[in-house]
């Protein structure tokens, strides 16, 4: 049984690490730290998940955290970087659910996150936990695994293999992409309200967006030079949920869904449609699935590419647990047999 | 393994038992029929479940459904009264989630469905298929189970035990319930398109609704004679779920509270929680759960129950499934953990 | 003209005073105050009312609402109960959306508000402002306004005519009440966010509401005695829209229908359906209109109200006009000819 | 009085004609047609607008038709370029909304909407009725008004003023659009039930929208050759509301928030944005209103436009209002001061 940790369980990737783990045969959730809700029953907190756990939130422990053998942190950024050299130190492998390990550059990670980075040492050491693109082997020996964003997760998944395989133009993708309400979190913010959030559409960050130099880090480790990417980001009234409309320019006889085909063959959570098929968000809600599906515009040269995932899962605690499995020698399916709900 | 069938897939407690069974260990859907569908396969259809079924949907056949140990019958009213009789003398047991078989008596049914019944003959040998009412026995043994209304569900479960334990005074009770829209099935009418249902509220039914009668017999069978009940039903821009608010006045001394926890001690589907609770329906959504909760109103000797379900699930599949788990001597729970996803 | 100023302008009934007196012909909002905001142009804060609005929110200064004809007060309870005496002793005309002066015992109001009175001397003067209720006449008078809440008005506007007439029994009655997600305000809260509120239906409140005392005064007055009412309100996915669901008995020989049809003869905002009709909310959606119908329970003597408003417009900023309108001898229709959109 | 009669009134174009001429002040609907629902109350059938209209559906007459000053086509594509012909003979002016008159080419139209064309002989007198591009002066004469799609207006409005300027590449434009649920009518449709809808986000038409050629031929005029343009339209589970997104590459040099701000200097219906911002669709809903705003998109030269409309106002039935007051030498805002409701 891997016993398990997770820091900061109140926020919208905690719960969903609680409710991926309650089934999970070969992980337990010891400890959940809260400062704020020390003492509250998880099931009280969350009453979704009563009768599923036998567990309150504690006030963050070293002891306690340090006899797990992995430690999820479900925090907002800056947090894992205080805290994660001393329990590497005690042997317990780390898993960041925030962005504070992604960037290898740390001016780079400065510049984007407003703070000064506090354990810089562990950049160059952190396994970018994206199983599909960066392989097992590295995570499976990881101690510390920095789970990617969600736009970097669907964003990578649709351009890595065509990059890989010098199938497109590097210098001219456009990444349109929208995600659920979800995504911004469980804090008590005025433009994320129901009565704000329903009913309407907008972008955001489209002048520039933390998500970007994460992307581009993955995709230029890729294709060995910068790439040319423009990434805009929108809000839509769902829960959970995110699609890219990535659109590129294939190379000269570049057989596009060939690539993925090839690419993905052997990857459980990646389903590659038939072309010309409209993959929706919610026939991957609360699974770690993405779906995939190619288009050719018409008159046009231009390859329309549409992937679909669960933010909260495949996007952030489900990609944490499936990172978890490989790190602990288990099938990356485990625990992650989800099948999606619809409607 | 118990091989099963499901007539009529295509609606949505067709694709819930899919996707509920898609992880039952002891279950294996064999047939699923369609006449209009005939031929495509269950996950080109319902892309959701891309990836568990290797099965399309077939025009029924007797022989094919005659095959198997269970059969769903997840069709409009009027159909499975006209095809249970031939698979019950082929032996096998037939699980109806329609309203053919949930009223004893044909001339009420008659009147309330607008239709002759096909097979009356049938209407004494059904057992309605409420578990924690009506218990395990009956069901155990029973080759035709009348799988209950998703109102009937929700109402019968919060107040069966008040009146078995004659707590409450039976003639002044007030059900007032609130269903999501799946509720009203996957055709095609106007009043539940998305730009009609969503942002509004309202109630339906208030005059009359067909689950009145079958509330009432459910009641009365316990009670032992008629009782008074108002029942409105009402509609709320939610995909899935069903919450009733009940209000009931208690006999001199009776303790509610301790009712419904000795009734329900046992019952890993119902979770009572502490008086002074709000259950909401999202806590039970995608799950075999039923919440409740009791209040005393302010000034007032009346007593309020709030319940919650997922309509779709012990509101219809997930019910239909725990009934198979009891006939076919299964632990009521299998296949049936599933962890409602908060948000 | 009437010269308007607005103190909190920041929250829903804020800006909904702002979005109905854009278009009055005979008010001119000439001040709106924030703390928080001040110098922000109202169209930047509000993207909506972007080219009706140029005015920017300030500061709250006395001088300024002083030389208004109307004050409204869309402010946190406790807020107004300051500031209104300085403003009726400048002559300026107060009408006060918040609840400080809608309770006339100040004990009670302490009791449901948790905190001290600031102008109990005030209490006995204001004049609730309910026009189809408490009439035209003291409201023209007053210098001062109650402007009632959201359920109070269309639980008192369903049950008033009906104790007035002596057409029902006035201890029998429950009041099941839903609103939407707006009815909570805009302040920043967890349960309130669009991930927690969506596709999800609860109670709160069930043990008592801060509106159960303001209903109960009003039908006291009218009836000259206690009524017993139970009073459940809860909380739907929907952004605007309050249906209230109420369960009368009616005294023999008495026609429901007859005395709303006469209560309501002249009401421009009161829309009686036919009997048997069933009102949605988004009937009413950004209007001042209320409407209403009326079923019989079958097998029962018990008559079902079934009540839609919009509980920002005529729950909230719409009656608040309306009685301004009243009190400075207008129209009570004028600026609030809006046409619900539907979808 | 401008005599305006509505031909098919029972879809969304439909009503929300009604909507917008019920305060109309120089025009009176006096017939509105529907085989379906012929002497049915326009207020029974949408009890939105009970109160505001003394007036039933009728089956289709010429003779009241002819008598008209406008008529408006509300219907299916196909229907008005039967009926378009007698009614322009008797002088009725005519503002089509269905798609019918909006294509020059009859081959590409036929192409497209897979039917013979029954009127060709309109096609190239029909003025396409998008006022800020095409301007005025054609519109005023005109006896017959193509009114343009949703689509093609957000996506014409955000291009027009930089193709007419030669401010962009004319080749490497992308246009990433996205409506709310209304947009693909109240016809009844399973994809577009409230439980199919919701909670979702998906693509369509990505490999060819209908749109795609209405866009182009107003582009091409403007551009005076073929243009590259990439489309591709998606759902989101919002009842109203467009919200397009453009990628396009300014020619060196060019300063297009300068161009937009000269362009539109005087048209009462669009709102620049400053630039940075992030127009949300409810700022505009129920409007008639565009708002737009430009971002630089960080390390490349695109640009990115945002622009929202609500898809049946300035994307449907408003600008048809909007068209209608040009013809009729009426300011062009008479009766469209519609302030969008926020929340």
């Amino acid at each position: 049984m891997i016993e398990v940790g997770i820091v900061g369980g109140t926020g919208y990737t905690g719960v969903e690490l609680l409710r991926i783990l309650a089934l999970h045969p070969k992980a337990r959730v010891r400890v959940i730290t809260s400062r704020a809700e020390a003492g509250v029953a998880v099931g009280d907190y969350f009453p979704g998940l009563r009768g599923y756990y036998d567990l309150a939130f504690s006030a963050p422990q070293h002891d306690e955290l340090a006899a797990c053998d992995a430690v999820f942190f479900a925090t907002p950024n800056g947090v894992a970087m205080q805290q994660a050299s001393a329990l590497l130190e005690a042997g317990v492998r780390v898993i960041d659910l925030s962005a504070d390990f992604r960037l290898r550059d740390v001016a780079q990670w400065q510049r984007w996150y407003g703070q000064q980075h506090a354990a810089p040492q562990h950049l160059a050491e952190a396994v970018y936990g994206l199983p599909e693109v960066v392989g097992h082997e590295a995570i499976a020996k990881a101690r510390l695994v920095a789970n990617p964003g969600c736009y970097p997760t669907v964003v990578q998944l649709g351009l890595a293999p065509l990059l890989r395989a010098a199938a497109i133009e590097p210098q001219e993708i456009i990444a349109n992409a929208v995600s659920g309400v979800s995504g911004a979190g469980r804090g008590a913010q005025v433009h994320t309200l129901f009565a704000e959030a329903s009913d309407s559409f907008c972008a955001y960050g489209a002048s520039g967006h933390r998500h970007l130099p994460e992307i581009c880090q993955g995709l230029e480790a890729i294709h060995g030079a910068p790439v040319g990417l423009v990434f805009v980001p929108h809000l839509t009234p769902m829960v959970r949920g995110m699609h890219a409309t990535l659109y590129v320019r294939p190379k000269a006889g570049a057989d596009l869904q060939a690539v993925f085909e090839k690419a993905y063959a052997k990857e459980p959570f990646i389903d590659i449609l038939p072309a010309g098929a409209h993959p929706q968000t919610r026939s991957v809600r609360t699974s770690n699935l993405c779906r995939l599906a190619l288009h050719h515009a018409p008159g046009s040269e231009t390859v329309i590419i549409l992937l679909v995932i669960d933010n909260l899962v495949k996007g952030a605690a489900g990609q944490a647990v499936q990172n978890m499995n490989i790190m602990f020698n288990q099938e990356q399916t485990t625990g992650l047999q989800i099948v999606p709900a619809c409607p």
